[in-house]
């Protein structure tokens, strides 16, 4: 299935695409060194030295020659076939080209242009907790992304066509459908726990950093990273993969609670995904993560099914407690497992539990889609917002900081995005699912420390694969089944509604 | 001087001219982070990626497009002068393309593999003790150097032909001049101070690491680095600027002595150069230092110069004295400038004090000549090392790890390098009795902690310009005089043996 196909054609194409592949990863440490160490001064100059980089490697891909080697390797890849690696890496160039060549150069340069300036209107306006400030560039986003989605005519609808560039294959109508079925299960789910008292004293700290740190470095050895990842603090936490083998993860940490423990778990899922290609595909656009939603699927496996189960804190508490022998001193497993499990209807999406997670997606999700057809102005959005929040989650929202501004996604031109989070988390119980099936009793295995069968089994389902498969395909393989939201409410209700 | 000129072909000329300086600020943070943060696992990727953003930085320069411009742009050129911004911009575009496309694609792809391989197999024979295991390497190099300074048949020698890359116009023979001048100086001078007595109890130290980086960032703060400047740790110190703004240094931290202090000062030297770069530069070929030579004479101007110098220190000891309350309860101020001043033969350049420095560069400089000329055969060169160093400064070479395989140089394919460290030295005094002419006693200056005069001069007179002038035009600019080995002599003379 791997032996290399003699084809001098197919090793031109490969050496370009090579060389595409080590400008994208160029792009991923510009990006990583940018948010952990660039000194602030150097932001100028690196926007520069960015858009520079990804111009060129756009560039490259929709050059004349990687065209003209797709054409020409048309017969060798319908012989190719399906499932083999040549057949893949010519089956995912192709599509990329044909994306990035419809798209003007001057479009993608104003996009370019229009994040970098939104963005600081976003931050201005987060600051400010005024949505004015930050409307008329969203206004300018949801125009651009129009112009976007109008190069792809063949897609259903504009929303579709955005959503195709994070999760190919899926179509609005179908998250639509998944999303509207969770819903209707989430709402009164939330409803009854919310009535639930919560012992959040548990988790009143403090936590002190250094503690932290070290509890991190324990659970990363355990999961089992290789000994050369890093683990930097950021703001806003990421995984990142500047080259194979090469994989930082980044966290934040704050004396006030054990939120960094969660992150580091989520973002080692990312990183063990990127880390677990297959390294015969370095430098081939297979070498990453098939889709975001996936992707997704595999930090929440590891933040959620595996972080806030029962096994894992069997294993990590005892670990923990003296760690922090003042704030846990007297707080037993199972109250601080309730705790870190506690569902509680809140304003802000990142610290939201997985119960009420999937509730800030569907909005965000319904608003960007009424936002992109015009059925929804720009001028609106908080209220929509606001209301919405009350009806599903019963919260009100204070402010525009804590309601609509929360989020960078729409200031970075991220629309279309957020629905691959909660697709992530239906994914995340379907694969585990058959995990179970076939590792036996998991929880055991984490209440013993013992990581790596789950750890191996998924690389070898999912993540050596890299982009091989396209996502539903890849889905269909591991679980025998098409998306399905099944497995993720019965897995919600049983945990938290017992 | 500085108002744009208003020229179609211009514009795009800088257009691409940008492109390619933002790709070697990208190639210089790929370099950082290798030395500074990468985890290892990721050396084979980067290689690879690095390798693509030279090639296509290569590419692009070599490209018809800027030689297509260059020839529109002659008669602009002719017309601008020789000290426009612009006139400069092309000059110096002109001469890095001319000096670029000379040498063919493969060739350049087989110094980047050579240096590889070479600097690897330096590593383990270093290791070893065994200048056996790096000689074919050794040999391999010089023998695509030959190759590549036969792509420059103008050029008097081939030592010439590599010496201009790093110090554009100067000539073996002008440097062979001025070295033989400083060797018939400094052996007897090394030979008179090396038979005092040097009081090293000075510097027993230990000297705990946080103590000495609360030293480093005083010292920094004092010569006035921006807030944001970075100071990290690596094997070899360097300094790095990613991007305009943004400037990076590193430095070692031993227990044992103080030499991390100095070369911070160093590395200071280099980062103030590119900080003090004209904005209006930023993103063209005149946006960094002029030569390697000039860079040298600032990293020694503050390294020595300053940071070496009696008024440095009646500002300074009486900070870092408590600091290490210790180690240095029972030292004087002036027993420890003694200790930093001491003059002591060695067996390694980079620990070397100011008079014998140019030693160890004299000798390379004459064995790398003889070389590349054939003149010396590799299997010789211990021998020859061995004997020299006997002969100038009178220590005897225990093992290759401390004779002829202490610097990477060789290994990675920096031949022609090694002068430009002491045409640094010559030159920075040179530099430093004009400052004084115009700022007064900087000694004085120094004493009170006030380095913003010295700076500004440098910055004014250096730094300011980057690339506008080739070297010895700027160094006749700011002296009033060519290259002169006279000053920097007198200076040793009156500081080491007065």
């Amino acid at each position: 299935l791997t032996v290399a196909t003699a084809s001098p054609p197919l090793d031109r194409l490969k050496l370009l695409l090579a060389e595409i592949e080590d400008l994208r990863r160029v792009e991923q440490l510009l990006d990583w060194d940018q948010h952990v160490f660039m000194p602030p001064a150097g932001a100028a100059a690196r926007a520069e030295a960015h858009g520079t980089v990804t111009r060129l490697a756009h560039e490259l891909l929709v050059s004349g020659a990687v065209g003209e080697l797709l054409v020409e390797l048309e017969p060798l890849e319908r012989e190719l076939g399906h499932d083999s690696v040549d057949g893949a890496l010519l089956r995912v160039a192709r599509r990329d080209w044909e994306r990035a060549r419809r798209v003007p150069a001057a479009l993608i340069g104003e996009l370019y242009r229009t994040n970098g300036v939104a963005v600081a209107a976003w931050e201005r306006a987060k600051a400010a907790s005024d949505f004015g400030l930050f409307a008329p560039h969203l206004e300018r986003q949801l125009e651009l992304k129009r112009e976007y989605a109008a190069c792809f005519p063949e897609a259903a609808t504009p929303y579709d066509a955005l959503l195709e560039d994070y999760e190919q294959g899926m179509t609005t109508a179908r998250v639509a459908e998944v999303f509207t079925e969770l819903r209707r299960a989430l709402v009164p789910l939330v409803s009854e726990l919310a009535e639930r008292r919560v012992d959040e004293a548990a988790l009143r700290g403090p936590f002190p950093v250094e503690q932290q740190r070290a509890a991190c470095a324990r659970i990363l050895e355990a999961f089992g990273t290789a000994k050369s990842w890093r683990l930097d603090e950021t703001v806003h936490p990421f995984a990142s993969s500047p080259g194979l083998g090469d994989v930082r993860l980044t966290t934040k940490f704050r004396t006030t609670d054990l939120t960094a423990l969660f992150s580091t778990m989520h973002e080692f899922g990312h990183g063990v995904y990127e880390a677990g290609v297959d390294p015969q595909l370095a430098r081939t656009p297979l070498a990453t993560g098939t889709s975001a939603a996936v992707h997704e699927s595999q930090s929440r496996t590891w933040e959620n099914l595996v972080g806030r189960s029962d096994g894992f804190w069997r294993w990590f508490y005892p670990i923990l407690q003296p760690l922090f022998a003042d704030a846990l001193a007297d707080v037993g497993r199972e109250a601080f497992v309730g705790a870190v499990n506690a569902v509680k209807p809140g304003l802000i999406r990142v610290d939201a539990d997985e119960v009420t997670y999937g509730l800030h997606i569907i909005m965000r999700f319904e608003l960007e889609q009424a936002l992109l057809a015009g059925d929804v102005a720009v001028r609106d959005v908080p209220k929509a917002w606001n209301a919405r929040m009350r009806e599903d989650l019963g919260v009100e929202v204070p402010d525009d900081a804590h309601g609509v501004l929360q989020d960078i996604h729409w200031g970075v031109g991220l629309i279309g995005y957020f629905p691959t989070y909660q697709l992530g988390n239906v994914m995340s119980v379907q694969i585990w699912r058959r995990a179970e099936e076939q590792l036996g009793d998991l929880d055991e295995q984490f209440a013993r420390g013992q990581f790596e069968p789950l750890r191996e089994w998924l690389r070898d389902h999912v993540y050596r694969l890299g982009r091989r498969y396209p996502p539903e395909e890849l889905l269909e393989r591991v679980t025998g089944s098409a998306l399905d939201p099944a497995p993720y409410l019965d897995y919600l209700r049983s945990k938290f509604s017992p």
